[in-house]
This record gives structure tokens, C-alpha cells and sequence, in this order.
């Protein structure tokens, strides 16, 4: 954390710690007394004891409202092909979380959760609007097949943002906090950092993002393959080095947030497969953030698989998603929530007068 | 349909129809338009698309409020040491239901729902309460391994009662409807009919229900044996009297209950195994039915994976539950009401000035 230190994530990162054992072993101790079989509610149980270890309390509190942080971020990568959308759609699609047409709008306005847009890195220059926030590092990252992605004070200050975000969501009453992002080209530097911290092989861990053809598919896993060769020193150096050479200010920012997230102790709901990568980022420099993580859904993205498999999370979803922006992780919040709800609200067996077996 | 020409259950099989493929077909090219890639919504897209083929219009009307109908019934089969509860919790936890303290009142407050628990053969006389419907057929089955479980005439009745419900719950404005029940006992009548529709073997579809131990599993596989080859007349002579002989009360209220839902068409959103079993019953007489159906959750019981097969099902949630009530469905709900949102809520590429790849 070279140029972190006094920053607002390192200052996150020292206040990662692990999940609550006695309210995780109150939780199960209760589970049992409710009017359930042991062990019926399946991943709601699990759920609602990582609830109990995230606050320290049994019952949780409920995980509601919760805040979703969209990052949005423009990749010098996209100059390689490495997909047909243009890079203009990154703005156009900030205008859009601003006036709340995007899908992460729906499904934040179904659950009841503000959607909050970050602009960390948006190569063109955006206006003040509601619901935007203006962070930007720079505009845009460089082209990671040819270069680093960032410098490390770029990363750092990335990082920075993530966790002030996450900080300042959470004194706004946020009670759960949900990983959002845009950045047209951003399959590409997730999947250079998942093949980087799994081991896995490019070819294995690179997907088709918004639906690519054949051909550009062969180019995202030969850019991932370049950059992997040429960034291996930055990649030995460490999390944030990689992170730095490969990543993206959007990543960068989000694996700001979800230390921020555990730092402030509230859920940290985790979307699909750029997020994943992120936290792989966040998980390598602080193991214990996965104790307040997550994995909303499984994306569609072969990366996506390979990095909750590393990171040994199970997603809540599989719906074959792929969109990104948060999506699947606000999908997600009604089971989250779910589970908070069944252990502080179901009868007891004694309560209500039902045999056991 | 020997005995119910002229009930409320072969009234709305007659009812029961396709999809419409005109609206399914405008909202597979209202998808297209939405800011979005293509496919990128995974499975929440075909459910949108579900939604609108069941309502016959393009957006679909949002599926809630749902209505949750929990039917009770008992079990002749306990006889056979099947489950270690005692019969009365199947009474206890209808009044568990009624005072609001189970999973699935829980589940439904979260979402919305209401929850009308239905006595269609509870063993014991149940006083009138708010929230529960007195629909006994019988005061519980007959022993499946030793003789039919109901007479033609009693499942048919029970058909009614289930049709009957969902009229009901649909002209008091459910715009959805969720499977529930409570049976001890129930899991192996479910096993039974699975068997008996899908040809899969006794121990492949027999699974431990509420968690019992090795030595009750292999009495229950053994009993499913045993009804099976004493069943074997009725299984050749069609669903309803495979029912009679197999099933329960609150199994073939659940059969009427979804062919109900369908003639109404609304979505039916389906629970875990026992619900799946009496899902099989009802597409064998109108396989149109599983037009209005949504799997809400794969069932940890093996039965439930085989009858999905079977039904060519993908469930909405996996997450290991095995309570029965609804719950399962009642956690898909949130899901479903997304799909219907974003296709009513979304931008299009026009509508929000973004361009296309």
C-alpha cells in the first residue's frame, strides 16, 4: 500500500476483521429452537448466521435499506477490439443510472435501495447531476495489452474512493451495501486479474461479457494472454500492483468498497464477475472481508466460476446472468434480507406450542 | 374425471390453455430494445416472457400481491414409522400459521402476500380461526402401503377444494398464487406419486424429508416399494386414480389448486417437492398448465429434481430448503416481480440516447 497508507482505504483495510464467532454460535442455537426441521431453511441458515457474525448481534439487524454503488469506468483496452460496443456507452449509460432506466434502477427501486452512480474513471468529462457522484482519477485507464492499466497512485486513489463511498453510504443508513459498475471493456481487465490471482488460464476464465462473436472471444483471451506475459513482474510484486497493471479505476474502486463495506461491518452483497475480480483484489490484501461478503449471484462468465471457487463463496443466485451494474446482487437482497427476517421474526418451538420430534 | 364432471376442478381444466404466443412474441422484441445486451438478463428474460404469455399482454401486469394458500392434510401412512414427529404438529403448526409465527408468514409478510391456510384432512377437528378455511374432506388419509390413501371420491373432492381456493384468492385480487402445505407424513405420498409419474425407482426419488435418519429412509423407501406394487391397477388406470391411491388431501387440493390458478391465468408459483408432485398429477390431465407455472425452488428432497425433469423445469432458486409451506416459492416471488419490472420499467436504446454495438 505504497502510496495508501494514510488514505482512506488503508485506514479501512486495518479495520477488517473476522465475523463474530459467539453471535454466529448464538444464531445457530436459536435456528434450532425455531418451528423448522434443523437444517430445512438450507443457505438461509447460513445466511442468517454471517448475518449474526457480521453485526455482532443476534438477531441481526435487517439488512435493509441497502445502497448500491455503481462505479463507472472507461478502459484503454477496448483499443485492442476486444469489444463492438462504443466507448461513448459508459456516459450514455451513467445518463441513464441518473435518470433511472437501467435495469440496477428497477430492481433497486423493488428493494427499497438508493442506487448511488460513481464516476471514477468515465473517459469523457460528465456534468453534476443527482445520484452522481464525481470522483474521477483520470479518464480512463490506459491499454493494460501495451502498458499498465494504472499507475499505483492511480490505484491507490481508486481505492480510496471505493472505500469513502462505502463509508459515506454507510453513515447515510445504508444497512447492506451492494457492488455496482459500468465500464464498457471491463470483461477483459476482470478476466486478466482472475487468471492473475486463480492460476487459472486465459482461455479459461475469459467469457463473451455483452455477447461477443467468435472472433473477438480469440481476442480477449490473446489480450489477456499478452498482458499476463507482460505484466508478470507487477504481478509478483503483489495485489495492488496487479491490481494497478491489469485492473481498472472501476475495479480498483470496488475492491475500495467491499473493504470498506467489512470495515464499517454492514453486508457487502457481490454481483457478478467484475466484482468477483475485485474482490479477489480485496480478499488477497485482507482475507477476513469475505467474512461481510456476499456472492449474490453467479455470473454467466467463466470467470465468474473460477473466482468464487478461489474464493470459496457460494453465489445465492444462478440465473444466468451477465448484465453487470449490480444487478444480480440486488436480486439477491430480498433473500439477504430473507434470512435476517426468519430468525428475528419465527416462533419459537415452545412459543407456539409445537411438538419435536 | 369420474366423479367431478361437474365440480369446480373439471371446470378449470376445461379452461386451461396455452401461452399466448403473440404477447410472448412482443415481449421478446420489447426485450431487444431495452437498455441492455441481448440475453444479458438470463433467466429473468424467459420469465418475462412467461409472464406476459400468461396474461396475454405485452408488458405483463406486475404478479402481485401474491397469495399464499398453506393446505393441511394428514397422513395414514405415519402408521408405517415414516416420519419421527408426531401427527398433532401437522394441527399445531395450523395454528402456528394462523398466529403468524412459521416460515412462510414470515416469507409472506416480506413480500406482501397473504397466507389462507386451508383444512382439507387435518386428522383432528380444527375450531374456526381468521386466516384458516374449514375444507375437510376426511380426517386425514388411508395407509398407502396397506390400501388407497382416498377414495376416487375423496381426491376429487379434494381436486375441487383446491380449484375452488384459487378462484377464490384470484377474485380477491391475487395477481399470483403460491403452493403451500403442511402434512407430517407428506414427503412419502410425494415420493409415491413421483415414482408412479416419472418411472424413476422408489429409492432414487425417496429422500429424508425433515431430516430423518438412515434406518426411517429405507422404511420409507421400502413403503413407496410396497404402494407401488399394490397400487399397481390404479397407476395403469390414470392421474386422478394414481392420486386417490398414492397422494394426500392436501396433494390433489395442490393439483386443483394449480389447474385453478391456470384457468385464471395467473402465475402459479411452485414450492418444493410435495408441490411438484401434485404438479405431475395435474400436467398429466392439462399438460398446458405448466404454461402459468414457475418452479420457485429445486427442493433438497431427490424427488423434486426427478419431477422437475420430468416436467422440463428450471427452478428459479436452489438453495437447499426442504421446509415445505411455500416457503421456497414464497423466497421466488421477489424474482418473478423483478422479471414483470423490468419489462414495464426499463429504458429503451432510443428512449435514453444510448447507442448500439
Amino acid at each position: 500500500m505504497e502510496d495508501g497508507q494514510t488514505g482512506a482505504f488503508a485506514a479501512a483495510l486495518a479495520r477488517v476483521g473476522p465475523a463474530d464467532a459467539a453471535a454466529m454460535a448464538e444464531a445457530v442455537a436459536l435456528d434450532r429452537r425455531l418451528t423448522k426441521p434443523a437444517g430445512a431453511l438450507g443457505r438461509l441458515e447460513t445466511l442468517a448466521a454471517q448475518l449474526c457474525g457480521i453485526a455482532g448481534t443476534c438477531p441481526p439487524p435487517l439488512p435493509t435499506p441497502a445502497a448500491v454503488a455503481v462505479f463507472a469506468g472507461d478502459h484503454g483496452v477496448v483499443a485492442e477490439g476486444v469489444t463492438p460496443w462504443p466507448q461513448e456507452v459508459t456516459a450514455q449509460m451513467v445518463a441513464n443510472f441518473c435518470a433511472g432506466g437501467a435495469a440496477i434502477n428497477v430492481l433497486a427501486r423493488q428493494t427499497g435501495s438508493r442506487v448511488l452512480v460513481v464516476d471514477v474513471g468515465v473517459a469523457s468529462p460528465l456534468e453534476p447531476r443527482p445520484g452522481l457522484a464525481l470522483r474521477k482519477v483520470a479518464a480512463g485507464t490506459g491499454d493494460l495489452a501495451t502498458g499498465p492499466a494504472m499507475t499505483i497512485a492511480q490505484a491507490t486513489a481508486a481505492l480510496d474512493v471505493g472505500a469513502e463511498v462505502a463509508a459515506e453510504l454507510v453513515a447515510d443508513e445504508a444497512a447492506a451495501l451492494v457492488t455496482g459498475e459500468m465500464g464498457i471493456g471491463n470483461t477483459t481487465p476482470a478476466a486478466a486479474l482472475i487468471a492473475a490471482f486463480t492460476g487459472r488460464s486465459p482461455a479459461e476464465v475469459t467469457g463473451r461479457g455483452t455477447g461477443v462473436d467468435d472472433h473477438t472471444l480469440a481476442v480477449k483471451v490473446g489480450v489477456v494472454e499478452r498482458a499476463l506475459a507482460l505484466h508478470g513482474a507487477a504481478i509478483a510484486a503483489g495485489p495492488v500492483p496487479t491490481l494497478a497493471a491489469l485492473g481498472g479505476l472501476e475495479i480498483a474502486a470496488l475492491a475500495g468498497f467491499v473493504i470498506g463495506g467489512a470495515a464499517a461491518r454492514v453486508p457487502v452483497v457481490v454481483d457478478g464477475v467484475i466484482a468477483d475480480a475485485a474482490l479477489l483484489v480485496a480478499a488477497a490484501l485482507a482475507p477476513d472481508v469475505l467474512a461481510c461478503c456476499v456472492a449474490g449471484h453467479r455470473s454467466h462468465e467463466p470467470g465468474a466460476t473460477a473466482a468464487l471457487d478461489r474464493l470459496g463463496l457460494a453465489p445465492v443466485l444462478d440465473l444466468g446472468m451477465r448484465l453487470g451494474e449490480g444487478s444480480g446482487a440486488c436480486l439477491a437482497l430480498p433473500v439477504v434480507e430473507a434470512a435476517a427476517r426468519l430468525l428475528r421474526e419465527m416462533a419459537t418451538f415452545d412459543s407456539a406450542g409445537v411438538s419435536e420430534k
